[in-house]
């Protein structure tokens, strides 16, 4: 598999991995979505100063509001981060000189 | 770094190990889009049949219409992309009798 197949198969994996906890396997619920973000996104996790932080992200997540995130619902969180995540690069780079 | 993060550095350094070999880094052109996706995509890739496909893709991404892909731009393919492997994995889940 190529890098970009090994990321995506990764994002579907560590869906699952959480998803698959309860009954309902295609779905994150918000015991769930703390789980897997104190385990995958602790660095972010810390940044925010909201104690409330994963019920925020959660209710902002939710498109049909059923409190639960499926694998379509959850995709935008890794978007956004990996948006600033970019940003931060090109800073980076602008500041380092490289083009 | 978590398997996250990983995969966020991942889509970063993928967009612009192709968005970086012209003069502007923070876009990739139809040219720089084929060849990432010729490298990074080659099974999708076989699965169109239209030989055009890299032309109708970066139409379809293209949200401002300058004929170049930005990073926000990019991601809408990789989602997609997901969630069409993770519809397969609940399939293939349910057909193998997991959860």
């Amino acid at each position: 598999m190529t890098e970009l197949e090994n990321c995506m198969e990764s994002l579907i994996k560590i869906f699952h991995r959480y998803a698959d906890e309860d009954g309902d396997a295609t779905t994150l619920t918000k015991k769930e979505l703390k789980k897997l973000m104190e385990a995958e996104l602790p660095t972010f996790l810390k940044t925010q100063k909201n104690p409330k932080a994963v019920d925020s992200i959660l209710k902002d997540l939710d498109q049909n509001k059923d409190d639960k995130l499926d694998f379509e619902e959850f995709l935008p969180l890794v978007v956004g981060l990996s948006m600033a995540c970019e940003k931060c690069y090109m800073l980076h780079n602008k500041k380092t000189g490289k083009k």
